[in-house]
């Protein structure tokens, strides 16, 4: 039995090694590669990726996890043996359940799709992009049905990001948080906007680079086996468990930009960099879905990193960093202009508070249109409508309406935007339970320290990777499942004292 | 046949898009990998050329050239396709050889050497090596016995690096060129050496590194098609025909260093990047032999970049990058101290003249070690006495004597060096043949333009890429094979004028 484990080990970690190769030709791509190397690159990336499917594919591995299962299921269930089958299991049948002819074709089919939609977004022109869309509405549905059974067609391409999520759950979640944020979005956007001025002086790109990775090193983010490097969209990106690294990108009269999209990207890394180092080149060794691992960058970037606590110990350090641009800038000043809410068109750009009103937005679409209860066509039209109900506010056209996010052009249209709100709730459900177990953190952050909580979160998700599901997780930390109360609460609470409400 | 023809490419281009992978996770490593990458890059690096190998070898591959050589044999030996059919044969048969299992094992023991080696070298150690050293030899000639019917069990391992060229042949080339090049370093260095005092001033690495690449690309180095990164060892590599890049290292008290390393690496990115760019992915894309690829480097490095006819035109603008290095010192004593001569330990830091006998001196080694006439035991002092015998200098110790070069401890003993030399001799006779197409050649340098030089070799050689052997293209490009007195002459010209010989 012995054998048969490390043969799938070994297996397994073949997949990871190609699947890993390809993360650094995409790394590469994104930060150092020279123009001319593009068409040769997208070849690359496509073996590699096409080799690691036929490779994990292979009926070898199916009749290893038969054989191994019954031995798996006499372990306990949390032994990495155990997790070890068990996960192989689950991503083994979703790679098999789908014709490679299919994979290829949605390939081929996405990456037209994104070329269209890169020219459309800017002429503002969703008519071109329109047939292409539908298409790719098909062959989600196509997808979906290569997974029968399913309460909802969208059940099965949630499960890609967060598995064990269903449509009809998160819809009744999302309604219960809309019904919260409507209002207290309302309430402070009829208030006077916070003076942000101090935020767009001029902030040197170095000396903005510099002070956003201090505080990742001081968060617990290990420079040994990780870097920084800038990119149009900030990432995370995994080469090994020794080798984690983020992206930023850096706007010189934004002092916002680059040092959340730091924390941001920190956050995720901090997750990936704790997993246990035993499951290195195994399918446990990565945070368990979207909602988790945003709960982590978002837990780092805005519980963590735009709380007036930290700030007490960091504004005097950043008025040192730049004192021409801040040092008539108050704390208060500061830390409003940080929070500052406002109704805007992009869902990138949004504040902690009107954020998730973007994403049940895209949700509640992708629904609509796998249902059929909404046709592309009339996509426009219902983005307008619904953004004026929900923001009070008129996207003035299609760029910075629909055709906003790459998500959809470039992929599948379902699963694609939960985890960013489920992230959310979940990083104020287990921030709470850190508070229980560790009462000082917030002290500790007030001091610039967070060893206790980063240690906690270590303790109680990192370093688990994949083995426990994101209901499993919440379940083992809260005592219950995913509950939105605590996120209200966080936003009340800190949204509450900034605009007197 | 167009079907089987496109079955060979598609076949060739997957094992291409492997190694262009593999070759871009050892980049990664040395320029940005963080430390924690080091365990699992050297298993991504080995599990990607494993794949490669056994893509490479599959029968089918065996079969198609089967079928297709006929066809190919009915081709002009020009064509393309009968060319990309010869050469492909050429490598299937060299790679099939040679049981897999054999090459697990020389690779496993390469790197274990390395790793001894790698400790060694600092401590002046031979004798903790030398038992791995014996085992390399043993290995080496038991490649070399995969390739029956070999005139001299040398030959098919200077196969690996310079196809075509024989022990024997090379022997005698390489005993005319010691016979000439011996009295005239003794006559060199009877002289004080030339002051090159101005060389090692304080140079600011940006500077530097700001006039190398300014020359590159002059030279015609695409940096649309290529980037300089920094290594510990300056190297050219390629990732497709649209990314072939170099490094340098820099030393701030050495002028020498990072510029002529980049003029150097950028004659080989001249090569890669001039390669006809049809055959992108498959065999024909890469120099011919380490020869003529070497001819390229020291083609731009020594005959254009340590000529005077370029600093007539560059030396203006290298003072008014450094004015208070250099601003006291004169053109004659810049291009004196560049083309210093002396007696020195390292092959790597050795001036045009005496680097070849550094280079025979390996080569005459590999000889006997491979024929049994000198046993790795005896060879530090062989090292000894032969240097003292070229150089009239005794190495202090073994680190900077026979430990210098890891070539040996990394891989074969066996066809590791010949092409350095091969390459200055053929950088002569190349640039002798250019010369007589386009006698305006010099006077273009002298005016910083080397237009006419670049479109020269990519025509007579670049674009071919490996469509023809080293000796194939000599024959093309002089009338004729290989021979020295261009080189002899080229040196005694100008070392004659620098030294008064």
């Amino acid at each position: 039995m012995e054998d048969k484990y490390n043969d799938l080990k070994t297996r397994l970690i073949e997949v990871n090694d190609l699947n890993a190769a390809a993360a650094l030709l995409y790394w590469d791509q994104s930060t150092h590669m020279p123009p001319g190397g593009a068409a040769a690159r997208a070849r690359q990336m496509a073996t590699l990726e096409r080799l690691a499917h036929e490779k994990f594919t292979d009926p070898a591995i199916g009749r290893l996890l038969d054989e191994l299962e019954p031995h798996a299921e006499s372990l306990p269930y949390e032994s990495d043996e155990a997790s070890l089958v068990r996960i192989t299991r689950r991503f083994y049948d979703r790679e098999t359940c789908v014709p490679a002819e299919f994979t290829a074709r949605l390939a081929s089919h996405s990456a037209e799709c994104y070329q269209v939609w890169a020219a459309a977004r800017p002429a503002n022109d969703f008519a071109r992009v329109r047939p292409y869309l539908e298409k790719t509405l098909d062959l989600s549905r196509e997808l979906a049905d290569f997974f029968p059974g399913y309460d909802h067609m969208a059940d099965p391409l949630i499960d890609y990001r967060d598995y064990g999520m269903k449509a009809e759950a998160i819809s009744a979640i999302f309604a219960d948080l809309r019904a919260e944020l409507v209002p207290i979005v309302q309430a402070i956007t009829a208030q006077p906007p916070a003076d942000d001025a101090c935020l767009h002086k001029s902030y040197p790109e170095a000396d903005q680079i510099a002070f956003g990775l201090d505080i990742a090193r001081r968060f617990g983010y290990d420079f040994e086996r990780g870097r920084q490097d800038k990119t149009p969209h900030p990432y995370t990106i995994k080469f090994s468990l020794g080798d984690v690294r983020i992206t930023t990108r850096v706007k010189e009269r934004d002092l916002k930009e680059a040092l959340f999209s730091t924390l941001h990207e920190a956050g995720h890394a901090l997750y990936e960099q704790g997993i246990k180092m035993d499951y290195e080149g195994t399918l446990l060794a990565r945070g368990t879905s979207s909602g988790v691992h945003e709960s982590q960058s978002r837990l780092w970037e805005n519980i963590v990193g735009r709380s007036r606590g930290f700030w007490e110990h960091f504004y005097p350090k950043l008025q040192a960093a730049f004192p021409g641009q801040l040092n008539g800038v108050s704390l208060d000043t500061f830390y409003r202009a940080i929070n500052r809410v406002e109704k805007s068109l992009i869902r990138t750009d949004a504040d902690e508070v009107t954020y998730n009103l973007h994403v049940m937005l895209r949700f509640d679409f992708e629904l609509a249109l796998l249902e059929g209860r909404l046709a592309v066509a009339d996509l426009p039209d219902a983005w307008r409508a619904r953004f004026e109900e929900d923001f009070g506010l008129t996207p003035p056209d299609d760029s910075d309406g629909v055709l906003q996010d790459m998500h959809w052009f470039a992929g599948m249209i379902g699963g694609q935007f939960q985890g960013y709100t489920l992230g959310n709730i979940l990083s104020a459900q287990y921030y709470d339970a850190a508070l229980q177990a560790h009462p000082s953190i917030p002290d500790e952050i007030e001091r610039g320290e967070f060893g206790t909580l980063h240690g906690w979160l270590k303790d109680t998700i990192y370093r688990h990777g994949r083995k426990f599901t994101a209901a499993e997780l919440t379940e083992r930390i809260t005592g219950g499942p995913l509950r939105i109360e605590p996120y209200i609460r966080y936003l009340r609470t800190k949204y509450g004292a900034l605009y007197d409400l």
